[in-house]
Protein backbone atom coordinates (compact mmCIF):
# COMPACT_ATOMS: atom_id res chain seq x y z
CA UNK A 1 0.00 0.00 0.00
CA UNK A 2 1.35 3.45 -1.04
CA UNK A 3 -0.21 6.79 0.25
CA UNK A 4 -1.31 9.03 -1.99
CA UNK A 5 -2.44 12.69 -1.93
CA UNK A 6 -5.64 13.16 -4.25
CA UNK A 7 -6.74 16.92 -4.90
CA UNK A 8 -9.99 17.24 -5.71
CA UNK A 9 -10.81 20.75 -7.33
CA UNK A 10 -14.56 22.10 -7.35
CA UNK A 11 -15.64 24.88 -8.93
CA UNK A 12 -19.25 26.38 -10.28
CA UNK A 13 -19.98 25.20 -13.37
CA UNK A 14 -20.00 27.97 -16.21
CA UNK A 15 -22.99 30.19 -15.77
CA UNK A 16 -24.13 29.65 -12.07
CA UNK A 17 -23.90 32.67 -10.10
CA UNK A 18 -21.46 33.04 -7.30
CA UNK A 19 -22.18 35.85 -4.97
CA UNK A 20 -18.79 34.79 -2.78
CA UNK A 21 -17.28 35.56 -6.03
CA UNK A 22 -18.84 38.76 -6.73
CA UNK A 23 -18.36 40.49 -3.56
CA UNK A 24 -14.56 39.65 -3.20
CA UNK A 25 -14.57 41.25 -6.61
CA UNK A 26 -16.06 44.09 -5.59
CA UNK A 27 -14.28 44.31 -2.40
CA UNK A 28 -11.00 44.06 -3.98
CA UNK A 29 -12.00 47.09 -6.38
CA UNK A 30 -12.70 48.82 -3.31
CA UNK A 31 -9.29 48.84 -2.45
CA UNK A 32 -8.27 50.48 -5.72
CA UNK A 33 -7.09 46.92 -7.38
CA UNK A 34 -8.33 46.58 -11.24
CA UNK A 35 -9.49 42.93 -12.33
CA UNK A 36 -11.36 41.82 -14.89
CA UNK A 37 -12.37 38.17 -13.27
CA UNK A 38 -12.40 36.31 -10.45
CA UNK A 39 -13.06 32.69 -9.38
CA UNK A 40 -13.68 30.58 -6.71
CA UNK A 41 -12.93 27.31 -6.37
CA UNK A 42 -12.20 24.80 -3.16
CA UNK A 43 -10.16 22.07 -3.12
CA UNK A 44 -9.88 18.76 -0.80
CA UNK A 45 -6.22 17.45 -0.19
CA UNK A 46 -7.31 13.63 0.44
CA UNK A 47 -4.27 11.38 2.19
CA UNK A 48 -5.68 7.90 1.18
CA UNK A 49 -4.03 4.37 1.61
CA UNK A 50 -3.92 2.64 -2.12
CA UNK A 51 -3.00 -0.24 -4.31
CA UNK A 52 -1.98 2.43 -7.24
CA UNK A 53 -2.75 5.76 -8.47
CA UNK A 54 -5.56 4.61 -10.43
CA UNK A 55 -7.00 2.94 -7.38
CA UNK A 56 -6.32 6.56 -5.37
CA UNK A 57 -8.21 8.53 -8.10
CA UNK A 58 -11.57 6.14 -8.21
CA UNK A 59 -11.74 6.53 -4.77
CA UNK A 60 -11.25 9.96 -4.36
CA UNK A 61 -13.64 10.24 -7.73
CA UNK A 62 -16.15 8.27 -5.69
CA UNK A 63 -15.45 10.80 -2.90
CA UNK A 64 -16.39 13.63 -4.86
CA UNK A 65 -19.67 12.68 -6.53
CA UNK A 66 -21.45 11.02 -2.90
CA UNK A 67 -20.11 13.94 -0.93
CA UNK A 68 -17.76 16.68 -2.02
CA UNK A 69 -19.13 18.33 -5.50
CA UNK A 70 -22.57 18.75 -5.97
CA UNK A 71 -23.37 17.59 -9.22
CA UNK A 72 -26.17 20.22 -9.86
CA UNK A 73 -23.61 23.46 -9.60
CA UNK A 74 -20.53 21.86 -9.56
CA UNK A 75 -17.52 20.56 -11.99
CA UNK A 76 -14.97 18.60 -10.24
CA UNK A 77 -11.11 17.24 -10.94
CA UNK A 78 -9.23 14.80 -8.89
CA UNK A 79 -5.56 14.61 -9.53
CA UNK A 80 -3.63 12.31 -7.66
CA UNK A 81 0.20 12.78 -6.61
CA UNK A 82 2.09 10.05 -4.06
CA UNK A 83 2.37 11.89 -0.91
CA UNK B 1 -1.15 45.05 -21.80
CA UNK B 2 -1.61 41.18 -21.33
CA UNK B 3 -3.99 39.12 -19.76
CA UNK B 4 -2.84 37.18 -16.66
CA UNK B 5 -4.60 34.53 -14.16
CA UNK B 6 -3.02 34.86 -10.92
CA UNK B 7 -4.31 32.01 -8.88
CA UNK B 8 -3.77 32.73 -5.02
CA UNK B 9 -3.99 29.32 -2.83
CA UNK B 10 -4.70 30.36 0.51
CA UNK B 11 -4.51 27.44 3.27
CA UNK B 12 -4.86 27.37 6.84
CA UNK B 13 -1.36 27.69 8.75
CA UNK B 14 -0.47 24.24 10.46
CA UNK B 15 -1.51 23.72 13.46
CA UNK B 16 -4.36 25.41 13.14
CA UNK B 17 -7.66 23.97 13.86
CA UNK B 18 -10.18 23.42 10.63
CA UNK B 19 -13.37 22.53 11.69
CA UNK B 20 -14.83 22.24 8.16
CA UNK B 21 -11.72 20.02 6.82
CA UNK B 22 -12.81 17.72 10.39
CA UNK B 23 -16.58 17.24 9.70
CA UNK B 24 -15.77 16.56 6.24
CA UNK B 25 -13.32 14.07 7.20
CA UNK B 26 -16.02 12.25 9.49
CA UNK B 27 -18.23 12.26 7.11
CA UNK B 28 -16.57 10.71 4.44
CA UNK B 29 -15.85 8.30 7.08
CA UNK B 30 -19.14 7.62 7.51
CA UNK B 31 -19.62 6.89 4.29
CA UNK B 32 -17.20 4.22 4.50
CA UNK B 33 -14.13 5.49 3.08
CA UNK B 34 -10.77 5.50 4.63
CA UNK B 35 -8.70 8.37 4.48
CA UNK B 36 -5.30 9.46 6.47
CA UNK B 37 -6.21 13.14 6.69
CA UNK B 38 -8.19 15.94 4.85
CA UNK B 39 -7.03 19.89 4.05
CA UNK B 40 -9.24 21.97 2.74
CA UNK B 41 -8.02 24.92 0.54
CA UNK B 42 -9.36 27.95 -0.65
CA UNK B 43 -8.11 29.18 -4.59
CA UNK B 44 -9.11 32.64 -6.06
CA UNK B 45 -8.49 32.86 -9.57
CA UNK B 46 -8.10 36.37 -10.35
CA UNK B 47 -8.02 37.56 -14.36
CA UNK B 48 -6.36 41.24 -14.55
CA UNK B 49 -4.33 43.09 -17.37
CA UNK B 50 -0.37 43.96 -16.59
CA UNK B 51 2.65 44.85 -18.30
CA UNK B 52 4.13 41.73 -17.37
CA UNK B 53 4.01 38.60 -15.35
CA UNK B 54 6.06 39.74 -12.73
CA UNK B 55 3.77 42.59 -12.27
CA UNK B 56 0.50 40.39 -11.92
CA UNK B 57 2.20 38.45 -9.88
CA UNK B 58 3.20 41.68 -7.27
CA UNK B 59 -0.78 42.70 -7.48
CA UNK B 60 -1.94 39.33 -6.77
CA UNK B 61 0.41 39.59 -3.82
CA UNK B 62 -1.21 42.35 -2.74
CA UNK B 63 -4.25 41.35 -3.09
CA UNK B 64 -3.57 38.35 -0.84
CA UNK B 65 -1.82 40.99 1.65
CA UNK B 66 -4.84 42.79 1.82
CA UNK B 67 -7.94 40.95 1.67
CA UNK B 68 -7.72 36.99 0.46
CA UNK B 69 -5.28 35.72 3.40
CA UNK B 70 -5.77 36.22 6.96
CA UNK B 71 -2.04 36.43 7.91
CA UNK B 72 -2.11 35.27 11.55
CA UNK B 73 -4.01 31.77 10.32
CA UNK B 74 -2.71 31.61 6.93
CA UNK B 75 -0.19 30.96 4.73
CA UNK B 76 -1.00 31.54 1.14
CA UNK B 77 1.02 31.23 -2.73
CA UNK B 78 0.44 33.15 -5.79
CA UNK B 79 1.13 31.66 -9.21
CA UNK B 80 0.66 33.23 -12.42
CA UNK B 81 0.06 32.06 -15.80
CA UNK B 82 -1.14 34.02 -19.35
CA UNK B 83 -4.91 33.92 -19.82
Amino acid sequence: MTTYTATVTVRLKHGVLDPEAETTKRALERLGFELDALRFTEQYEVDLDAESAEVAEERATEMADRLLANPTIHDYDVVVAEA
